[in-house]
């Protein structure tokens, strides 16, 4: 109930009153100030089982409104305690992301003017500093200009718009108009072991299927093998099939490898397939000249995505699409109801005709406001950091008896496992290991310093260290390494006294 | 360039330092509240040509980071000039959203989280926090317990879930795995001609193609024809086509009609075809005991959307899906990595199963403000005044004799059509009638006080007033209608003088 009789004539209708949303607003912001500041403080993993947190919220409703300060307060004492940190220096699991100061105000502005930018008359500032931005991140990534950009959600989203545009682009099929029912073609798209799951996703929705999708063996450093990949596609041309497109990676999930995109493009110009790039992850590390190779080949792609709501301090969600035939996008995605139509349509840029959504908030003030503050020297600086302590990290396990390093480190992310006396014993298939990384794994988690995630590579549990928060300092890094190596020490004695 | 020098050593590396984000986030929240108290004074509609606010800004980003504050500056400079305002009292375009105050905090607290909880593990209180806030929503707007629900980001994107979950069903293939390709069956979904483009947009991205769209004429009201569909689905079963899903609507775009969603539920039930429900702006409404009509029939659908972000005072994005189908979703969707296996995968919810996108924010924070802040009946007062605006509008224009109205008003939006002495003459499909409302809808929308948009309805162009923000008051729409009535005399004198 609603109890401040000089609000009772507001509070019946309209928006909260504009002393309130200062109010609660500058104690959010507080909170949030302070919550970065003590952020050291909080279990990375929060401590709850899966139903602790709904148990405490009511099932229904309120009937009358309730203030804003309890709920603010409910914030604090239901929620918080459930939510996992990934703002956390020691959240070094997945790929670690950041939303930074300037992109979280971006983010408050992007929702107070909480536009939809789906036509240019709609918003056009929205339009116009999209497109800015997205030349900005092309030209920070080091793609050519042929390369066209723009927003969506998340890199899943992303690549089903360049799946489709490659679809759209297979000769003697419409298929925006047909469909694929009766195409007569059975479509192959082609990924490798180490790609990932969101395109499969897209060949399920496409109307592809997962059947139509075909997975390239990855060499010693998990990159698409080249030549297997130039096989398969002859073999299937033969067997009747009508290869579409190639998903390439700069930057995979578990081993943040680089494919062979320079060799990949080749092939796919031979015969007329689409290359798309997920470069999600390693795109962004393109913004150093020292690691301007990953890019290599990726201007004879046809379209990449790479998301800067992943290394480049963006809150979620941004992801960019680039790519190099913007007419076949709208070709596939350009429907325009009557009420749709602008004035403008023969001289603006509608972003509606470029994808499924129709609505589209400014998502590009977060991410002009971070390229801006940071400028692109600090954004280098930032990831350069990151990278190199991923390297001291690399050489001490390297330098360590009982772990072993599964794969290389071009960006900031260290696939490992320990392997007792590993000179002495070949046990490393053994199931006993894995189990043995698992607990390892859980028993640096359960510090609530670390929170560090796993994968699987070449059928052995690997342990997972991924480095990216701009939180993170040298000493979280060091206290990650040193956590590792006391939870080793004990349960190392427990199995060499069991075993 | 960096000039505080005890900043410095923070600016070399790190996020901004917290008491400038406190400072920069007071700026912006003065801002806001500033703006949200004098929206008033802005023209609705930018007053700027096609790459005025492009030619602003820099074709580089910076080298070195700039200021927050003069980041800001830039922001009221050269944005804010360019801006549609969404939330001006007078935007009654398209569908009047609100980005309201409580939804406002919401989002900043999420952007500050930045959590993905893609993962119940990733984020155990946003997984639990969405499933009550969808229980909550499914209750308000009186769907049965046997309905599931989860956000996605947009309407289009709920919808080409539901109907890919609706695909899955068919019988005699398996999607997932084989596609459409050799399916060797051709898909038939079912709209009528007043169905929102995105479900069309869906259909090419599934695979289904404009050709295995079916469109079905509607009545005099805009309702989709019932008998028509029924027969429509019989003669498409003769002819070898395999029905599977009907899309109807409550709250169509043009008019806001409510498809008869009980016989076609009827219909659809006879066949075994999945009946997808569009509810995204008509759903709201049932919050209304005297609006649960609307909602009559869904209970036997499978599938229904509706977006808190058009009428529930909601910034973008969230979209609510409900689906009787949980199981089905998953099946089309479920696709797990080894990195993105849990201990919890058995016990707990993990909402990247069931959809594309794998990132998911904490989006049901602000909902949960919204749905606290203003309580059920307090969103329910709020609602039904506008629609009460409305109807005084339709009332007006019944009583004009140059105005007609050309579709019933269920919620709030108007449509309606000025013909000069409609009495006297049948000039209403004349182009000169077209061309004449054109330019009323200019001539209003050039005042900047109010923004009308328009729409097509049996080939005569139409006037279409929608309302629904939370901060229009009834001056707002009294001013609206003076404004048309002022440019219409002004119109029809120099009309009648021309003609």
């Amino acid at each position: 109930m609603k109890d401040k009789p000089e609000l009772n004539g507001i509070m019946e209708f309209g928006d909260m009153p504009a002393s309130e949303f200062r109010e609660s607003g500058r104690w959010a912001l507080d909170w949030l100030a302070d919550y970065f500041e003590n952020i050291d403080d909080f279990p990375v993993l929060p401590r709850v089982e899966p139903g602790d947190i709904s148990r405490m919220l009511p099932s229904d409703p309120p009937r009358e409104g309730e203030e804003m300060g309890e709920i603010l307060e409910d914030f604090t004492r239901i929620i918080l305690p459930g939510v996992t940190h990934w703002n956390h220096p020691g959240f070094m699991s997945y790929f670690s992301i950041t939303g930074s100061g300037p992109g979280i105000l971006g983010e408050l502005l992007c929702a107070g003017l909480n536009v939809n930018a789906m036509l240019w008359k709609t918003c056009p500032s929205s339009t116009e500093l999209e497109q800015t931005v997205m030349e900005w991140l092309r030209k920070l990534i080091g793609l050519p200009e042929s390369f066209w950009g723009l927003s969506y959600d998340t890199a899943s989203v992303s690549t089903m718009h360049a799946i489709a545009a490659a679809r759209e682009m297979v000769p003697g099929i419409d298929v925006r108009r047909q469909g694929l029912c009766n195409s007569g073609k059975r479509l192959r798209l082609y990924i490798s072991d180490q790609t990932h799951s969101s395109i499969e996703k897209s060949a399920i929705i496409l109307g592809i299927g997962l059947d139509g999708v075909r997975t390239i063996s990855s060499d010693e450093d998990f990159r698409m093998e080249a030549p297997a990949l130039a096989e398969a596609i002859k073999d299937d041309i033969r067997e009747g099939w009508t290869p579409f497109c190639v998903v390439a990676t700069v930057g995979t999930t578990s081993t943040t490898s680089v494919d062979p995109v320079d060799d990949i493009a080749d092939i796919c110009r031979e015969h007329g397939i689409w290359l798309h790039v997920d470069a999600a992850y390693g795109g962004m590390g393109a913004v150093l000249p020292e690691l301007k190779w990953v890019m290599k080949g990726c201007e004879k792609a046809d379209s990449l995505v790479t998301n800067p709501h992943k290394w480049l301090f963006t809150p979620q969600e941004f992801s960019a699409l680039f790519c190099r035939h913007r007419d076949l996008l709208k070709r596939a995605f350009s429907l325009v109801p009557e009420y749709l139509k602008t004035d403008q349509d023969q001289v603006a840029l509608n972003y509606m005709d470029y994808g499924i959504q129709l609505g589209r908030r400014m998502r590009s003030l977060k991410l002009w406001f971070i390229m801006r503050y940071f400028g692109t020297s600090g954004i280098q600086r930032r990831i350069r950091r990151v990278i190199g302590w991923a390297q001291e990290i690399a050489a001490k396990i390297d330098n360590h008896p009982d772990f072993v390093r599964i794969a290389p480190v071009p960006f900031s992310t260290i696939c490992f496992r320990a392997v007792p006396e590993k000179s002495e014993n070949d046990g490393d298939n053994s199931a006993t290991v894995d189990t043995l990384n698992q607990k390892l794994i859980h028993a640096v988690n359960r510090t609530g310093r670390v929170y560090l995630s796993h994968t699987r590579l070449n059928g052995k549990l690997a342990i997972r260290m991924a480095l990216g928060n701009i939180r993170t300092e040298k000493r979280h890094v060091e206290e990650a390494w040193n956590t590792l190596l006391e939870e080793w020490e004990s349960l190392k004695e427990e199995f060499m006294e069991a075993g």
